[in-house]
C-alpha cells in the first residue's frame, strides 16, 4: 500500500532534503525511522526537494509498504525515533497511483527576513537578515511584475535541472510584522533557487538600489547575471503543498 | 563609565544566564566578547537571571569600563565575536548609579505552547508542547485569580532565594495564533520558576483536569505541592525589562 505523510523539519541539522551517502539528508532520517516501523527498507518520494538549511512546515511525501499499521504508527511511532528537528504531522493511506511530486498542483514557500541593525540570535538560522530599512510599498510594486505565467530564467540557478523555465507564480504577498518581513509565494512549481533569487532582487528594490521596474527588466532579459545575489537559505520554508481536494490530504495552515 | 546593553539570546546553546566554571553561561560568552572590545576584564550584571534553555528577547545588563568606545563598538563590534545564539541589540551610556536589576520596575515574560498532536520540529527547543486541545476561555478565567499582589509561594521553586514570596502580577494575557498559545505575564519581579509553574497549572485547567477556581485555591494554600508540575523551559522567553522612562532605555516590542 502507498502512504502519504505531512512532514515538518528544521533544515539546520541536515544537508538538505535529498539522501546522501553520509546519511545527512532529511530523507535519510525519515527513511531510517520509517524502516523501523515498517520492518523493511523504505524509499520516500517528496513533493519538493529543499536545499541545505531550508526548512519545511508542509512537506508532503509518499512511500510504499507491505506493513499494515495504524496511522498513529506512521506519526507518533515514527516521531519517537526521528531526530528533534523532524516531525511527521499526519499520515494517510493513498491510492497506489498517487505521486507526491507529480500530483502536486501548487507549492507555497515563505521567506522571512529580520530587518534590524543587530544580527539575529533567537531566530538565527531561521530568518534572513537585512540591517537597514526596506520600503514595503516599492517591493510590493515590484512583485506585481512577477505574478503570472513567465519564463523565470533570470531567477533560476545555473544547476537547475527543470526542462522548462516557465512557471506560473499565482501569488506573491509581502507583509511586515514588527521587525519581520514575510514574502509568501505560491506557484504551480518553482525552479531551483527561484524564491531566494526573487527575494534577493526584491530586497535590492526595497533598499532603494533599484527601481521597481527593474524587476520587470530582469524578468524579460531571462539573464540570471542581471538579478541580485541569491539570498541565504536560512529564511526559506516550504509552507504547503496543494493537491486535488478530492484526495482529502491535510494542508498546513501558514 | 557604566554602559547598559539590550541582549537577545537563544537559551538552547547555554547552561543558563549565570556564569559557570565551565564558561557555558550566556554571561560568560558576553563577558568574553565585551573584554575583547574593552581591553580589560568585564563583569556584567543582568536584570533577570534565566535558567538553562530559557530565551531572552529583551534582557538588559550593565557593566563598567574604562574604555571609551562608540556605541557601535558595544553592539556590532561585540556581536562580531559572540556566538550565533547571542546578539547585542543596543548600547547606552548610563549613570554610574544605574543598576540593571535593582532599577527594573517590571519584567515581561512570554511562554509559548505548541498545541497539536505531533511534537514540534521547526520550533523544537523554542516552545512548550501540549498534544491535545486546551480551553482558552477556562484558562483566561483561571488567570484572573492570579493578577494582583499576592503571596506566590505555591508557584515558587523550592530553591528560590527571594526574601519575600509577594509579587505584583500586573497582567496575564493568554491568546492563540494558529497552533500556538501565548501566555504574556508582566510583574514587578518574578520568583524562581514562577512563570513555568503558573503555566503548568493553567494548562491543567485548560485540559479540563481542574476547574478555573482551583488556581485560586492553590494560590491561597501557598503550598507548592498542590500546583501542577513545572512546565519545560523551552517555551519561556524574557521579553522586556521596564525602567523609569526618564532613563530613555529602549524597550523591545514583543
Amino acid at each position: 500500500m502507498r502512504v502519504a505523510l505531512g512532514v515538518e523539519y528544521d533544515g539546520r541539522g541536515f544537508c538538505g532534503w535529498q539522501t546522501q551517502p553520509a546519511g545527512c539528508g532529511v530523507q535519510d532520517a525519515l527513511q531510517r525511522s520509517l524502516a523501523r516501523i515498517a520492518g523493511h527498507e523504505v524509499d520516500v518520494v517528496c513533493a519538493g526537494r529543499t536545499d541545505a538549511g531550508v526548512h519545511a512546515r508542509g512537506q508532503v511525501v509518499h512511500f510504499d509498504t507491505f506493513a499494515e499499521r495504524p496511522e498513529t504508527a506512521w506519526t507518533r511511532g515514527v516521531n519517537a525515533s526521528l531526530p528533534d528537528g523532524v516531525s511527521v504531522l499526519w499520515a494517510r493511506p493513498v491510492d497506489d497511483a498517487f505521486h507526491a511530486r507529480f500530483d502536486a498542483r501548487a507549492r507555497a514557500y515563505r521567506y522571512t527576513i529580520l530587518v534590524r541593525s543587530a544580527r539575529p540570535a533567537l531566530e538565527h538560522g531561521r530568518v534572513g537578515w537585512w540591517p537597514t530599512e526596506l520600503d514595503l510599498e516599492c517591493m510590493c510594486d515590484a512583485a506585481e511584475h512577477l505574478v503570472g505565467t513567465h519564463d523565470f530564467s533570470a531567477f533560476r540557478a545555473a544547476e537547475c535541472q527543470a526542462r522548462s523555465p516557465v512557471r506560473t507564480l499565482e501569488a506573491l504577498r509581502i507583509r511586515r510584522r514588527g521587525e519581520l518581513l514575510f514574502f509568501d509565494l505560491r506557484a504551480n512549481a518553482f525552479l531551483h533557487h527561484m524564491v531566494r533569487n526573487i527575494v534577493g532582487s526584491l530586497v535590492y528594490v526595497g533598499a532603494g538600489r533599484r527601481p521597481a521596474e527593474w524587476i520587470r527588466a530582469i524578468l524579460e532579459s531571462r539573464d540570471r547575471r542581471l538579478a541580485a545575489p541569491t539570498f541565504a537559505p536560512d529564511g526559506l520554508c516550504l509552507q504547503a503543498v496543494y493537491y486535488d481536494a478530492k484526495l482529502g490530504l491535510p494542508v498546513s495552515d501558514s
